[in-house]
């Protein structure tokens, strides 16, 4: 039995509420041999009270070395094993800019790219990173290509992106994307990687090749790519897996694309991390569980800018009182992944993880940071563990066997 | 997705350096209640200092309370799971004389014994210890057994071992060992223990018969007994997995021949750690991975000689700052599992691990010991996992999902 479906069985009606907040990109390193992490160097005094009352520990989000994307590493927060449930760059994409994808629909992530008209190599793969308004434009002319027996959906996200749906049935997903990566050469076509998905691959080069005649008069979008092709993976959703309303509160798109993934409903929010809690405490009555994510902590850590890293995790603190205020029963705060401003990226990095509930053991843990976390009463786990430890401290989930 | 498979999919080149220094058999533990263990009595200032600018933990090679063979420690120190991947006996044995196994090889290790003309009991299990040099005119006279459809290879190793290895089709491992364990007992006749074997165990059987026809004259070795029949396991060799060229130094040949299996060049050395340095100083630029074997810390330990075992302890710290000089990237100090010298024998006991690289977090241990490292950032690992840490410290490893 798989942990889903043990977890599944043992559920329980309670009346408890569950906080996850999530600073994406959390865990840090020191820029330099003997300084502080980001974590470590901010100046977090709620934070640290919390830690004080709570039981602290480190957490892998995939398995050992493994470095993440935000889709694998959200996944495992929320309880789904992201070895089993794969989402492709396009799933993302749509989810991200509120598409609601059905079980089969195919979703691909679209670039539009100048080509040499001679040639036709790719001579910039961004388009001169056109703005949106005209990537809408561009998509409302592609809009007029019709596939036989597949609907065909196009959404403009921003600068030179779009998405690009197809539903309908027989589509499967292990396709080979078109966008060849380097400038120089042309774009590649749609490849199946397995039988099944031929088909697919026939309706999505039908269905450039129209877009590549409707572009060609254009400048600088002559031209286009699509990459990530796939499908919903299909999450059984939290709700009916562990009865509990959940809400999602995120100022990017792909995590409240991903929240929707996992059965949540995406709550209005503004986008400071004290509209945030606004939202939080607008909506405390209606939902059980709240994700709450900010993302500012990674954009910080991948532009290697390791004080601002440290202003965005202060600010979370500062706004912690006010949730602690609407008096949660359980409350997480973690990252989905390490983003260390030293490494500009994501990275494999344990995570500090802090777990409150009257129910939990407060350990020696009075700071919370990557190194004081390591002597937590948690110890290392992994996330794939956080939501079930977070649903028994609310008292969600009984005894397992007799 | 097994690890290998996911580790495969990940791999990005690099130039980075990863050195694994193996002492076999590190861990250690008191002679007396109170007293250190053979790494905590010995004086390692350079393991101190390494361990107080990196990241330590304990590793358990295979699983809790389970009691590794060298076979299996290796293959978990080089990434292969070693429940998947069985390594036996005689595979180690021919792999270790350098006698290049294909791929459905099937290979015996074979010893000559003493027994009594008269009853055929065994009366001396390793025939009165001869020498190599008899052990080698004895296989000479063996050689000229042939067996219907397989090619038949023997080699001498050393004193009274040799390996047989049978090459062909439809050879099935799966067999009874013919060496009773004990003296007052005839050899047992090798024995199939699932139907696909039988073949091999009649050919087996056949060889047996003719060799003690061959050997009836002779004294003291007048008989021969096989054990750990196995076929090549077919490791996925780790310069096609990872894209890194793999160098092995190691002074005993079993340790080559592990190396040898999971596709590493086995780089000639001498027979002390300075001399096993000085191989990876003239190899430095020739490969990406490589894989130090110390063998002395075993023997100690098995001879229950713990200060012999913290010498060999102290001359390798002496060495690892010649291995610092040449600046690794990634630099990991363990054991392939305990041989504690007061058990006297491999053991199922966590060992301390040590990895130091520019992006691990310097935690609170600065000393390399079994209870120093209970407090190491990294916690409670398996060999299994080092590895994939390693490729990730190195950048060798692009991240997981979008």
């Amino acid at each position: 039995m798989d942990q889903l479906a043990l977890l599944h069985t043992l559920v329980v009606p309670n009346t408890t509420k569950i906080v996850l907040l999530v600073m994406d990109g959390l865990g840090g390193l020191p820029m330099h041999p003997g300084g502080p992490t980001e974590l470590e160097a901010a100046s977090t005094p709620h934070l640290d009270e919390l830690a004080a009352r709570g039981t602290c520990g480190l957490s892998t989000p995939i398995a050992p070395g493994i470095t993440p994307g935000s889709g694998p590493a959200h996944l495992a927060l929320f309880g789904y094993d992201p070895l089993r449930y794969e989402i492709g760059r396009g799933v993302l994409e749509a989810l991200g800019i509120g598409f609601h994808l059905q079980a089969n629909d195919l979703a691909a992530r679209g670039n539009f790219c100048t080509l040499d008209p001679r040639t036709g190599v790719i001579t910039d793969r961004r388009a001169g990173r056109i703005p949106t308004s005209e990537c809408a434009r561009l998509v409302e002319k592609l809009r007029s290509i019709r596939l036989p027996d597949v609907e065909v959906f196009l959404e403009p996200v921003q600068d030179y992106r779009f998405v690009l749906v197809l539903r309908g049935e027989g589509l499967s997903d292990g396709l080979t994307e078109t966008d060849p990566q380097r400038t120089g050469v042309p774009p590649r076509p749609v490849e199946p990687t397995r039988p099944e998905a031929a088909h697919a691959a026939a309706l999505l080069n039908r269905w450039l090749e129209e877009a590549f005649r409707l572009l060609a008069d254009e400048s600088p979008a002559n031209g286009c790519t699509l990459r990530g092709m796939a499908k919903n993976p299909g999450l059984p959703p939290m709700p009916e897996l562990y009865g509990m309303r959940c809400g999602a509160i995120a100022t990017y798109p792909m995590y409240r694309g991903l929240a929707r993934l996992a059965g949540m409903d995406v709550l209005p929010s503004g986008s400071t991390v004290a509209e945030e809690v606004d939202t939080l405490r607008a909506h405390w009555e209606a939902y059980d569980f709240f994700f709450l994510h900010v993302k500012k902590t990674d954009s910080a850590g991948e532009d290697g800018d390791f004080g601002r890293k440290v202003q965005v995790i202060e600010e979370v603190d500062q706004q912690l009182p006010r949730i602690l205020e609407m008096n949660p029963d359980v409350i997480v705060v973690t990252g989905d992944h390490a983003t260390p401003a030293l490494w500009k990226s994501h990275s494999w990095h344990e995570l500090p993880v802090l777990l409150w509930s009257r129910y939990a053991l407060a350990d020696p843990v009075d700071r919370f940071g990557e190194r004081a976390c390591m002597a937590g009463g948690l110890g290392h786990i992994r996330h794939l563990d956080i939501l079930p430890l977070a649903l028994a401290y609310a008292g969600r989930l009984t005894k397992f066997g007799a």
